[in-house]
């Protein structure tokens, strides 16, 4: 299928949730072959000691050594904790590489509103300018000339895929937008956290980082940037006891109370009409998180309640593909120049 | 233990979850003596028999025979489908018995409203009038003195014990209330439902019912009457991969801005002063459904968004507790002049 | 990559989990599409009325009329429950089609035994006697020269695969062969059975069909076939709170109490050496269901206990994909001179 | 209630989930008081900020002191990790207190067994030889006299009440006892584990410890006393996704065939007459782990396979009550001369 040779990529950060998920895209992608794998904790060990059941994947996990890392890659994707890639990513771009970033790192366009956030001295700030939020959805045509993307994740992502329309043409009253987010486990990685046991997860949901979660800044820059002025809005995160998928309820006080569901649908259908990963569902059609699950869909559903004039939209993903692999697979994709659907699921297992 | 001999009670609809669940609380409570389980489609089966762990319950299921039931009963708990109630409780009243209703049937003042979202011709209006609406926290003293309690169910008891300082004291814009509500599938009932097998709900959420499930007049009807006018809320329920649990997740936006979250806990703390069952808090906390588990008691976190000048309230009950059978048992004590808190549990098994 | 057309393939029983399985892997088949899917209760409705997230599959699901399915389709998969498939079958065969039954109607050599086991008077005795067994690790050559495949089911593929090179090589003692097996619910199908709920499977383990389960001559038949004798074992079925996923531990006791684990990881890989499908795991390591979810491989995990002289076989499935769908499209494979690993998941999403 | 002050009790390690079940119980035992809770890692904080919901037990995690302990406290629950109760024991019971140990350090009657399996150099073997083995349904007596007690955990009492009868009886060819046993996740322990989170475990079952698991020694040890000879057992324990719960599907091959199913419910039924919390189950009847939740209630089923000659016995308990906590309540029971049952919860909240 592909005439000329696989392009050369690496992942920096393997062996966690997202890391293991990009080695299972992108060893299904046609057109890229997985050369370099890196972490600190495994380098050394075989990818498949962390991984038996991945025994395909026949690669050693090697020191992150970044002359080493330019010299094999054409693209590479960065999976690390927030805080880390800006200390790697500018040498990569230098010597070459195309980076994708799935940390915090390069998702701001103010360095400020990240460093209060989450900390840390950014000496990279002329690098950091360059940087384009990889949210295809919204920013197809600048993440396709971009060197560098920072990739949403996913809580984000599932929420400004329900509020973009509703920014962007101005539908709702902006200080109205609430977005009740529901999370799996996995979200919160592979690490030995008491919180994210089964014994303390099953049969429980909470809510956490009420009013102050720092998602919160991230969904706002970008909603401003839709509606053209600054924009607030209250994000509220719950732990939930599924290991995948994200659903976000997301509420709206309509500013023309004469809209009613089928307006909606029509809207969000032409805003999504050039967006293969995005389905508007039938009318009265709400999704599952589970629909979404294994693919790198978004399925949203649309409502809109007259009593009280108020726009209902609920957004499900699955965090680990769209919210995170997959959607960096995408940007790749469109840096690439290559169909942005290439080498990403459609289609569940269900159930 | 108790000096005067046990009060004999009787269970119609016995072999539900909310059914076994009184069958459990009520074996425990050292005031009471189970003397009847009615049933239509397991009489003639030993209790047992359903349930081969509850054996220790030494009962047959009977036919649903209203004399028999009041010659035997003293106090006799209704948990059956709605619309079936108000066939029984007229003549169960007639007969001497204190009736304690656990469907819609008897909670709502207005008939209308009840027939234009459950149905039926209602032939019992004047009996209907002297029903009293049973959650305890706001209507102890009526409950006291009442022969017939229509007890709500668990979404409504999580949202109202959320909202009601906000109704009451005229804290919020009313019509800026949201309940996001998250339940367990035990809430579904004992029935075989395609939605409700472990592989459909497992490892998904999804909502239902957006912007016109039914149990919204009733919670609109109790905060109306809080408030002193009427208010329109907006109540959107969520299905999850667990089996008990309600969390309910409540926004309002506060008419004086001024107010911190601090001033809420006293607030809450101050309403809620003489309620054994319901637990604010402390100052950042939010409660996980899991700690309400296996109790009767709603938890309470409270918190305040300045930024956005929202007062978030999220409420963790046992669906089949304080959400049904729990709160059914809290109106009997009442009902008989007994402690609140009587032959009901407050430790969870955890985890 | 397919130079030629696309075969013609029908479905019938295409909304059970079943079903909806095949489609899921026949939509991402290279070589084939799906022209016809055929069901009784959903006749007429979209396929993705059912399955709204699967809107990408744009078919009816239409009676089922013999005429019409073989006038259209080269190779019908029948999904339906036990003692259908059976008066459908030779009229397909006879119209020329290759048919692929997943019921237990065609994996009795003795007809008597399905008899006894499955009930109805079964009339297609000389088309059942050309019906080739369709566990292509054991019968591949027969299942290429195949018109009629009756392929295993879950319980007893895990099985199989852990017992096959012990009973062909007369490794263990015959009498004391055990399999002690754990399934997730969607064995069970979908439809509305109470013990599949949810609330009633969620934090249970149970086992059901204690020492007289049906698929337990199933097992004996091959296994006497491998033996060249007549073999009898126990096979203990447990359903566990998971929606996916067979674990068979499967116990004997060996013949030559020399044999190490060693010896039998050499047996293993050699009996499995031409089986892309089977993987057995490095010594010490024992396969996680999980491994297998959303693949159709199969992992063995072999010990042998020098104080007790038993070898323990622990085989893990997906019930859905090797168990079910994935193994009647291997089979396909074989039937059409294809590669046998064609169109079939290797890679779970994991976690 | 009770008439005479309440006895003094103390637990060293209340923090993990043997240590919280602990506080539950004996928190509704009407004839102790909790005046102590000691940890090391919580030492100084209130347990309510370990456990907010929790809140109604109001004491302060305390330093272990062996001195203050001893002056509080007449019994002292030790719920720490195994190596360390050895340690603490001997002084305790020489200033006068009675121990109940949960862990595995006064469990083996031969120090040279546990120092093989566990390690350390024990230095308390005078004190070791005063332990008794607290499994109340065979060693009743001894425990009523003991000060120093070793409870055994979940596996093991699950096994062990499945085997008893059968190796005290002679009823089995020694040699044949398999083990398959399943545990939710809470037996882990309350730590940070990667193989614990719910990502991980969710929708998946696995082996470990296969062939070696130190538990075996344990089980053999006491089915060795009962059959008057030296036994070996094969014990396979697997990890499956809940949080509660042991399930054990115990083997056997009859050493008389002619025995049906009867004959063994009559002779369990016997062995256990005087055992409140064993519940044989009626013919044809087995256990989920989920009737056993809440509970300190071991349910045995019993299975005869006449066509293989073997007994089948399968167990359920909780694995944290009668596999842990409840145990030692029921202990304490017998060494303080009360009822057996006393504060002990019999019936599940179910579903």
């Amino acid at each position: 299928m592909s005439e000329s040779a696989p392009v050369p990529i690496g992942i920096v950060g393997a062996s966690g949730y997202g890391g293991v998920q990009l080695v299972k895209l992108l060893q299904d992608h046609l057109k890229v072959e997985i050369v370099y794998l890196g972490g600190e904790s495994s380098a050394g060990k075989p990818f498949s000691s962390i991984y038996p059941h991945l025994n395909s994947v026949d690669l050693m996990v090697e020191p992150i050594d970044l002359d080493l890392i330019a010299s094999k890659c054409e693209i590479v994707f960065l999976s690390l904790p927030n805080g880390l890639a800006w200390k790697i990513a500018p040498t990569l771009l230098e010597k070459g590489c195309k980076v994708l970033d799935l940390s915090a790192d390069y998702r701001f366009a103010n360095l400020e509103t990240y460093q209060s956030w989450y900390g840390g001295e950014r000496t990279d700030k002329k690098i950091a300018a360059t940087a384009v939020y990889g949210l295809p959805e919204l920013y197809r045509g600048r993440i396709a000339n971009a060197q560098l993307v920072g990739c949403p994740g996913c809580f984000v992502t599932a929420s400004l895929l329900a509020l973009s329309p509703l920014f962007k043409q101005g539908l709702i009253v902006p200080e109205t937008a609430i977005i009740d987010a529901k999370t799996g486990t996995s979200g919160g990685g592979r690490k030995g956290s008491i919180h994210l046991l089964l014994a303390e997860v099953d049969n429980s949901i909470g809510a956490y980082g009420v009013g102050n979660h720092r998602h919160t800044p991230e969904i706002e820059q970008i909603c401003s940037d839709l509606a053209g002025h600054d924009v607030k809005v209250q994000f509220t995160p719950h732990l939930t006891p599924m290991v995948r998928g994200i659903l976000a309820t997301v509420y709206g006080t309509l500013r023309d109370p004469g809209l009613v569901r089928e307006d909606l649908l029509t809207i969000y259908k032409a805003f999504y009409r050039n967006s293969a990963w995005v389905k508007v569902l039938p009318s009265g059609t709400y999704p599952q998180t589970k629909w979404a699950g294994g693919t790198n869909l978004c399925y949203l559903g649309i409502e809109v309640d007259q009593r009280t004039n108020r726009v209902i939209i609920i957004s499900a993903i699955d965090n680990l593909i769209k919210g995170q692999a997959g959607q960096a697979v995408q940007c790749m994709n469109l840096m690439m120049g290559w169909e942005e659907t290439l080498g990403l699921p459609q289609l569940s297992f269900y159930p």
